[in-house]
C-alpha cells in the first residue's frame, strides 16, 4: 500500500480535487431558509415577513413561472420599488433559471419600450401603483404575454385584459416546490445569466449588462468582507438606492447571503418616511444616492439613528460637507463607494483604514473624500488619455480608470462590439481619477465632465465639492460652456435652502480660497431644484440642453 | 437604434456576459502587493519584513524555480515550520502554477516517505533545524531533485551533496519576475491544483486532499466574512497551527487577501514564547488547537493581550471550561470552529448570534459550545447512519454529518474511488453530529469514538467535556474498553496539573450530576501527558495501541 504507482505522469495531476459547486443565487435563497428563517424582512412601511415566508412565496412563484409557461433563460420584467414581493422575484427568478430584468421605473416611455422590447421580456410583474406608468406602452411591447400585479395598497384601475393577473392570487394558489433548486445547478451553470439591468443611457440607448449567477454570488461576497461594507447577520440593511437598478447595490442578496434583517422602504422617498423607518427597524446598514442624502440632513436631528454603524454613498460624489453633517449628526460619516452597473455595481468603498489612525481630523476627512479600495477580486488601473500608457499610483498622475474582476461586464447584452471594453478584457470606466501607492482611487471627474479652459482642464467634481461646502448650497452641478476665447468655461447650476438670500458673489467668494482663480465659475445659475436621472443623480445632460449648451 | 433584432431567439442569451476572470492566488498576491505592501509579517520571532519584501520574494522565487527547472504542475514540497519563507513558498508556488505540497513534519519517516513519493515531489524546501528529520529518508524518496534548505538560524550540518542548495542564496540571486502573474491565468485555470495536503492517515495510509485555486480562493473570502472570521486589515494575524497542515485555517491567504498583518510564530509552541508575540505585535485574531490553547492558560495573566477580538479553536472539541478561561482571563472566548483537510479546512464558525443576545449567561456557554454555522457556500446535511435516510434539522436527531462545497474536496490524489464520496457529491465527514433550526451544528462525536454499550451510544467527547471542566484536569481522552457483557465500556485517560492530587474518585463525583449514571467511566487513568497526532491533536489511536486496546 504505501508504494505510489509509478507510472503516473505529470499530466493528469494538474487540476485539483475539489466538488464542482457552482455559485448560484440558488444557494443564497437556500441558506437563507436552512440559516436564517427567523429573519425579518420590513416591507414599504406596512408589511412584516420573515425570510422563511420570502423564501416560501419564492417556492410558490417557482410553480407559477411554470404554470405561466416562462421559458427557461425567458428574461422576465419587473416595475416595481423596493418591497418584498420585488425580493421574492430577486430570488425566484433566477433560482429557476429565468433572468430578472429590472426595468428602471423613472425612464420615459420610450426608453421602456425600447428596453423591453430589446431584452424581449416575456413577463412583466408591476407594482399596481406604477400601472399607469407602463401600461399605456403595452400595446407597443407586444411580446409580453403576462402582465402580473404587485399590490401595493394602490387602488389605481387594474387593466380588464387576459393578459393581466394578480401576484398574490397567483401565490397563494400554488404549491411550493419542494424541491432544492441548487441541485438543478451544474459547475457550467453558474455562467448562466440571473439578471438583467440597463445602464440610462445619456448619450444612445440604453445598453444591457447582464449578470450571471457567479458574478453575483461573487459580487455577494464582496459585500460580506469585513473591512469594506462587512455585513453581517448582525445588521438591519435598508437599501434606499432602488431595487430597480443594479440590484440596489447587491444589497438584497448580500443581506440574505450574510442573514442580515431587511428594510425595504417601498415607493415613498419622503425624508420623513425613510428616517422614520431607520428609527423605528434600528437600521444599521442604509445606502442611497447623495441627492436622497442631503434631502434627509434638515430631519436628522428629530430622530434616533443610535443603530446606524454605516452609511453608504455612491453613484456620484458625496461632497465632504454632506459626510461631515453626518458624521456630526448621526456619528457615522457617509463612506464613499465607487461603482458601475457595469461592475454589479460595487468596484470599491472608501472610509479610513488603519494606516489612517494617526492622522488628524482634517487629514482624515480627506481620506474619506476618496473612492478607496477595490474590494476583493477587483483589479484597477490608471491608463493615460492621450498615449494609452499605463500611469504610476502614486496618488498624482491622472488616468482613466479601467477595472477587471468576476463581476465586471465583458459587453452589452446583445451589442456586437462597445468600445467600453478594451482588447485585453478591462472595461473603460470614463472616469478619470488618480490612484495612491495604497491603492486608494480618488476620482477627479467623469472624462465628459472635465471641462477643458485655455488648454487645461477644469474638474468639475471639484467644483461642485467646494460651492456644496457653502452651507446654504443644497445641490449643484458645474457644466461647460462653450467659450470663443478659452474653448469652454465652467458654469454653476445651485439650488439653495429655502429662504437663503446666497448671492453668486457670496459663493465665488467662498470658493476662492479653493481653488485656482481661472477655475472660478462664469456664471452662477440659481435653481429651485435641479433636474435628476433615471437613476436620482443630477442630471447634466438636462442642464446641458435645457440651456442650449452641448 | 431603438429597433431591436427581431431575429434573435432565445439560445443565446443564456450566458451572463461578465468578464472571465479566474480565482486565483495570483492575484492574492498582487493585491498584497498593490494594496498592502506595507503590511507587517513578523516571523519567528526575529525577523520583521512587509508585504513589499515578502511578495519581490515570491517574484524572485517564480525565477528560482525556472532556473531549477521545475515544470508546471509539479509538486513543490515544503517541511517547514511557520515562517515568512514558508509563505513566501505558499505565494510563488501556486501563482506559478506549481503544487505546493506541505508535509507534514510530524509524520514518521515512513509516512513522509510515502507522501513524497506518492506526491513525486520534485523539489523540498526544507527549515535548516528540520533536516535531521527528513534528510535520512532523501535516499529513499529518489524523485527529488533539489533540496532546497531554509535558513533559520539553526547550525546543523548542511549535506554535502549536489542537490542540496541555499534558499536566500538563490533569491538574492535571482531577477525578480516582472509581469503579471494573474494574467497567465485563464478562466479554465482556476481549476488547477495550487496545495496538497495529505490527511494524517490514523488508519490506512495517508490519503492527499489537492486544492485549487478556485477552491483556496472562495475558503480565502469565508475567512474574510463578517460575522464568522472576518477578517480585515485592522487584524493582526498569527496562525499558531502549522502551515504545514491544511494551510494553517486558511489565515496566511486570508490575512493577505484581507491585507491583515501576519504573526508567524516558527517552530517554537513554547507558552511564554507564543504569548509573548501575541503581547508584542498586538495580535488580534489567533488560532490553534484545544491542546495548544490548554498550554497557554497558566501564563494569560502574565500577558497583556487587549489587542485580541478573537480566538479560533479547532481540530478537536474546545471544553466549555477551556473557552470560559479565556473569555474571564483575556475577556474573548475560544470560538469553536468545525474543519477537515478535505474542507480547506474551515466548514462552520460558532460563536454567538445576535438571536441569542436575549439567553442567560449559561445558555450563552452552551451556544458557545457548539460548532455554529456554515460559511456562506458550504452546505450541511445530517444521515442516519443506518438508514442513510436524511434527518431533521431539529437539534436532537442525530446523524453523520456531510458537507458540501466549492472548497470541500471530490477525492483523494492518485485514489481510485474511496467510500468517503457519496454518489451524490457530499463528502462523509465521520462525525456524528446535530443540527438546530437555525443551522447550527453541534458535534456528538467522531463515528469511530462513540462506544456502544448495552445496546446504546455513549459519547466520548460529552464524557471528556465533562471531565475536562474539572479544575485540575489538563487533558482528557476517553476510548472504549471491550467489554463482554456490554460490548464496549469507557475509560478515561487524565493528565492532571502539577501537584494535584485528584483521584478517580473525585472525577467520578465531579461528573455524577452531568451524565447518566451508566456514562459513568469503569476506569480512569493518569499520565504525565497524553499522547498526540502529527498535528497536535490527541490520539485516541495512541492510546489505544499502548494499551492494546483496539
Amino acid at each position: 500500500m504505501l508504494t505510489p504507482d509509478d507510472t503516473i505522469g505529470l499530466s493528469d495531476v494538474m487540476t485539483g480535487l475539489m466538488q464542482p459547486r457552482p455559485l448560484t443565487i440558488a444557494h443564497i435563497l437556500e441558506r437563507a431558509e436552512l440559516l436564517y428563517s427567523h429573519k425579518l424582512v420590513a416591507s414599504a412601511g406596512t408589511e412584516q415577513l420573515t425570510y422563511a415566508d420570502v423564501t416560501d412565496h419564492a417556492r410558490r412563484l417557482a410553480t407559477v413561472l411554470e404554470q405561466l409557461e416562462v421559458p427557461r433563460g425567458a428574461r422576465v420584467g419587473t416595475f416595481a420599488s423596493n418591497n418584498r414581493r420585488h425580493l421574492e422575484l430577486y430570488l425566484g427568478v433566477p433560482a429557476t433559471k429565468r433572468v430578472l430584468h429590472t426595468i428602471n421605473i423613472r425612464l420615459s416611455p420610450e426608453h421602456v419600450e425600447f428596453i423591453v422590447n430589446h431584452a424581449e421580456d416575456d413577463v412583466i410583474f408591476v407594482d399596481r401603483a406604477l400601472l399607469p406608468r407602463i401600461w399605456p406602452s403595452a400595446e407597443r411591447m407586444p411580446r409580453v404575454r403576462h402582465w402580473v400585479v404587485l399590490p401595493d395598497g394602490s387602488d389605481v384601475a387594474i387593466p380588464s385584459d387576459p393578459r393581466v393577473c394578480d401576484y398574490d392570487e397567483l401565490i397563494s394558489g400554488a404549491a411550493a416546490f419542494s424541491g432544492s433548486f441548487e441541485q438543478a445547478f451544474t459547475l457550467a451553470d453558474e455562467h448562466l445569466a440571473s439578471g438583467l439591468c440597463y445602464t440610462s443611457g445619456t448619450t444612445g440607448p440604453p445598453k444591457g449588462v447582464l449578470y450571471s449567477h457567479r458574478s453575483t454570488v461573487l459580487h455577494c461576497l464582496g459585500t460580506l468582507a469585513a473591512g469594506f461594507i462587512g455585513l453581517s447577520e448582525n445588521d438591519v440593511v435598508m437599501p434606499i438606492v432602488p431595487m430597480f437598478h443594479a440590484n440596489a447595490w447587491g444589497l438584497p442578496y448580500g443581506a440574505m447571503m450574510a442573514g442580515a434583517s431587511l428594510v425595504l422602504p417601498g415607493p415613498s422617498a419622503e425624508p420623513g418616511h425613510l428616517l422614520q423607518l431607520m428609527e423605528t427597524e434600528r437600521v444599521s446598514v442604509a445606502a442611497a444616492v447623495p441627492t436622497v442624502w442631503t434631502s434627509l440632513t434638515p430631519e436628522l436631528s428629530a430622530h434616533d439613528l443610535s443603530a446606524v454603524r454605516f452609511l453608504l454613498g455612491g453613484g456620484s460624489a458625496v461632497p465632504d460637507s454632506l459626510s461631515e453633517a453626518y458624521r456630526t449628526a448621526v456619528g457615522v460619516p457617509i463612506t464613499h463607494s465607487w461603482g458601475m452597473t457595469e461592475v454589479s455595481p460595487v468596484g470599491a468603498v472608501g472610509g479610513t483604514r488603519s494606516q489612517h489612525r494617526q492622522l488628524g481630523a482634517e487629514e482624515q476627512t480627506a481620506v474619506r473624500a476618496a473612492q478607496g479600495q477595490p474590494l476583493p477580486l477587483v483589479s484597477m488601473r490608471l491608463l493615460d488619455v492621450e498615449t494609452g500608457r499605463k500611469l504610476p499610483r502614486d496618488g498624482h498622475a491622472v488616468g482613466e480608470l479601467q477595472v477587471a474582476g468576476p463581476w465586471v461586464a465583458d459587453g452589452y447584452f446583445r451589442v456586437e462590439a462597445d468600445d467600453s471594453f478594451t482588447e485585453d478584457g478591462w472595461l473603460r470606466t470614463g472616469d478619470l481619477a488618480t490612484i495612491d501607492a495604497d491603492g486608494y482611487l480618488r476620482l477627479v471627474d467623469r472624462m465628459k465632465d472635465l471641462i477643458k479652459s485655455g488648454g487645461e482642464w477644469i474638474s468639475s467634481v471639484e467644483l461642485e465639492t467646494a460651492i456644496a461646502s457653502h452651507p446654504d448650497v443644497v445641490e449643484v452641478a458645474v457644466i461647460a460652456r462653450p467659450d470663443p476665447r478659452w474653448t469652454e468655461r465652467p458654469v454653476a447650476y445651485v439650488s439653495l435652502s429655502e429662504g437663503s438670500t446666497t448671492s453668486a458673489e457670496d459663493l465665488l467668494q467662498h470658493i476662492s480660497p479653493m481653488v485656482a482663480k481661472w477655475w472660478l465659475p462664469d456664471e452662477f445659475v440659481f435653481m429651485t431644484t435641479l433636474p435628476k436621472t433615471g437613476t436620482g443623480k443630477l442630471s447634466k445632460t438636462a442642464l446641458r440642453a435645457s440651456t442650449r449648451i452641448t
